[in-house]
């Protein structure tokens, strides 16, 4: 597919959609910040369009489609898969200005919200009314709905609560040729023909451009708390962790993090943890105060019984932020070791978690690389990150073949690619591994038949012929 | 688009697919039972066909894709939408026989089955192992999985628990072209591209037969608790009802049935409930034993406080039995006042409840039709039942202008179609009143792309040009 070039005929029409020449940038300067995300790479985009409404994105994206012109959507680029990242130049639809909208209507239990408002505000409006919206991506604080809902984010409170889809009622979308549909709806339960609301969460903006949601919110649990359990052998945390679940609890949070992140954090802000233990979990159950206060208990004695060198229990806010903190640390701390982190999300089965954790093993030493694991334990969705510097080529040939092993291995013990980061363009060429040529068939099925220019964020999800990871040139 | 008839060269290499003639049926009397379901009309197959596995499936697709032969997929025909319903002649496809697999790996929390499978089979296989399924269809005990799966069954514990496609994580899949998928996986979190998975869940059919199924389980909560509230006014039931739902506390079940249903069940079986009250709600919490005792000793409170006439509360298994027994006869009760009940489940946002049930009164007068009404109410899912006698043509007049109208009133009120029994025949020609041109085209699409033969399941969701309700004619 050949696209046009963003020359000043099409710039002077966009400028007739979006006069405000401070939402329309073409400068160089401007760009840079548009040309990289979270994740691995640098691509340039033509223009950025900052739009305030959807009659503005649905004008754009009628002129990219007449014009075959790539168009990104973006919120705060925070992906770690390449969502945003502008791979066939075009035009960067930045959305994290058009965020007027943040409604909570606390007697329908739901909140109806623009995409550039930040995830974080979303939690603080629920909570206000004594109301959750339980998606929280670590990088919650910064993220933008919109970017959770292109990837359908997930968090540590999936393991309980569920990932961003499972909160979407419906959605205001442009379709890749710029007309404005409504899918779903306010209510819970909608089965008036097939689940675009759902097909379009995860579609990491190859379907269309969200501008608005309609989110789901729950009743918040009325207490808390927290465990923070020590043990010499990794494998053994993995059991404490399999016997919780089939224990009758169903923790909300349940967190794990490796020898390598303990020495990582300990060497970035010591906190006084054991260098020598080879894993830390952190188990945190909600509900009836009643209800916590016995369950958290039983997951200690769990962990004690089968063997945690030492176990902490913290009820009072305060206390329980305290336990969190060096797994809140482990992301900025692993990359001090080295400039570059290269960020997995490779999930497997529950039961196949220890299994995982030696498969890891076995690939940090084959490739000598800087490999540490750390993640969402409970529900099986690991970021194993590999820690490199990029302009050390040698080092990144050994990085790639250790990714590709990675997503191998996860595949083999029943798992995915991708547990809640997306594909991107880095893990498309794995796609055919996982899903079949017949399974990724019918997925681009959806893809021309909704967007026959393939103008819509191209390079993402599916791969090119041929296509190979490629962490050695930018 | 034409289809073929089922002549005899079709059926001899049908034959030579299913050479078991216990398995391929083509005798009038034996073609009689897959005529018709639960909800309306009568349309007969050419041929049924009852597969063993997903071979003989997708052997009987590619041949039917080739030959242009629609198929029907069907499981225990419980379906309220017309869901098997062989409209435009051609396959039966019976996969209530294709029953081997019921596989519950409890380390994994999932269940793997086949589509026969009844659901009530697999609430009985996890909880024998400390977990539980939760989707609950009122026709669990005679319903199969994979209607379940087709139509995205909803019931009551949908309230606390979602429906069928929040509990699916992978399924097996003959595409309409008869080649074998595998969407999803074994894990909770899974974004590797669309999330097929929960298209293929309520796409009716349409756009695959579902072979095998991977559900996810959980730790089934200790206690749990019912009231029975008795209200003079309706609308007071319903303001307790939010309440309750704005209190903090999230009930597993929260059900209503008006006056007329009251009279039903007292005229077919006395359980000594008041008939001249406008409404009975039935609550039930469950969870932590400490929890469930102060939640139904609250939710009981707030029904008093607003004016229940009369609360009973009940704890053990026998006693909360007793009080769904009122419940669990609504459906008996009122086919014993007319043979032809229409059953809607028109749903609205939570706060539209009231005023539902006014328009619903309106609507009741206005054609003077046996309207009673029952349902979901904690989730807006309500269902208006109509009784008639489908021998009057004068009164199924007013019945389709009637069942027109609690589309319309749902669909003014912010809600949808239909909450849990699916579009089915009945239901198309309203669809494009919810989704507007635009939007039920993009559903269209999809269903071009996959199936550019229209075989599966032609004559569901998608209207014909101009087609209308029609209960006067078969």
């Amino acid at each position: 597919m050949a696209y046009s070039k963003v020359d000043q005929g099409i710039l002077a029409s966009l400028r007739q959609i979006i006069p405000d020449p401070k939402r329309l940038l073409t400068d160089k300067q401007d760009l840079a910040g548009y040309s990289y995300d979270a994740s691995f790479g640098t691509y340039w985009p033509e223009v950025v369009i900052q739009p305030k409404n959807t009659e503005e994105v649905a004008a754009v994206i009628k002129l990219a489609n007449a014009q075959k012109i790539p168009v990104y959507p973006r919120g705060q680029s925070t992906s770690l898969s390449g969502g945003p990242l502008p791979v066939e130049g075009g035009i960067v639809l930045d959305l994290s200005k058009m965020n007027h909208k943040l409604e909570v209507h606390a007697d329908d239990l739901i909140a109806i919200v623009s995409p550039g408002v930040l995830t974080a505000a979303i939690h603080e409006a629920a909570e206000k009314v004594g109301l959750m919206y339980p998606p929280d991506p670590s990088s919650s604080a910064v993220s933008t709905i919109g970017g959770n809902l292109a990837e359908n984010s997930g968090g540590p409170l999936g393991l309980k609560y569920g990932v961003t889809k499972d909160y979407v009622l419906g959605l205001e979308v442009v379709t890749p040729e710029g007309e404005v549909i409504r899918t779903g709806g306010r209510t819970v339960k909608n089965v008036t023909g097939y689940d675009l609301t759902k097909l379009l969460v995860g579609s990491e903006g190859t379907l269309g451009v969200i501008t608005e949601a309609t989110l789901q919110l729950i009743p918040k649990p009325p207490a808390a708390a927290t465990l923070l359990a020590i043990f010499d052998d990794i494998v053994k945390s993995g059991e404490a962790i399999s016997k919780v679940l089939t224990s009758g609890i169903l923790p909300a949070k349940m967190e794990i993090m490796d020898q390598a992140c303990i020495i990582a954090v300990e060497s970035y802000e010591p906190l006084g943890l054991p260098v020598d233990a080879e894993a830390i979990i952190l188990i945190e159950v909600d509900g009836h105060p009643r209800a916590v206060e016995e369950e958290i208990r039983e997951a200690a004695e769990i962990c004690e019984r089968i063997g945690a060198r030492q176990v902490q229990i913290a009820s009072t806010a305060a206390e329980r932020a305290n336990l969190w903190k060096a797994r809140k640390m482990v992301s900025p701390a692993i990359t001090r070791v080295k400039p570059t982190k290269i960020s997995e999300d490779a999930t497997v089965p529950r039961s196949q978690i220890p299994a995982m954790f030696s498969r890891l093993k076995q690939i940090r030493e084959k490739y000598q690389v800087n490999l540490v694991v750390f993640g969402h334990a409970g529900d099986g969705n690991l970021h194993p990150n590999i820690v490199a510097d990029k302009r050390d080529k040698e080092e990144m040939q050994r990085v790639e073949k250790a990714v590709e092993e990675i997503f191998q291995a996860a595949i083999e013990l029943g798992g995915t690619l991708s547990g809640e980061h997306g594909i991107g363009n880095m893990k498309a060429p794995f796609m055919e591994m996982e899903l079949g040529t017949a399974g990724l068939d019918m997925m681009k099925r959806i893809k021309d038949s909704w967007d026959p220019n393939n103008i819509m964020n191209p390079g993402k999800i599916f791969p090119k012929p041929g296509q190979k990871l490629n962490l050695t040139e930018e």
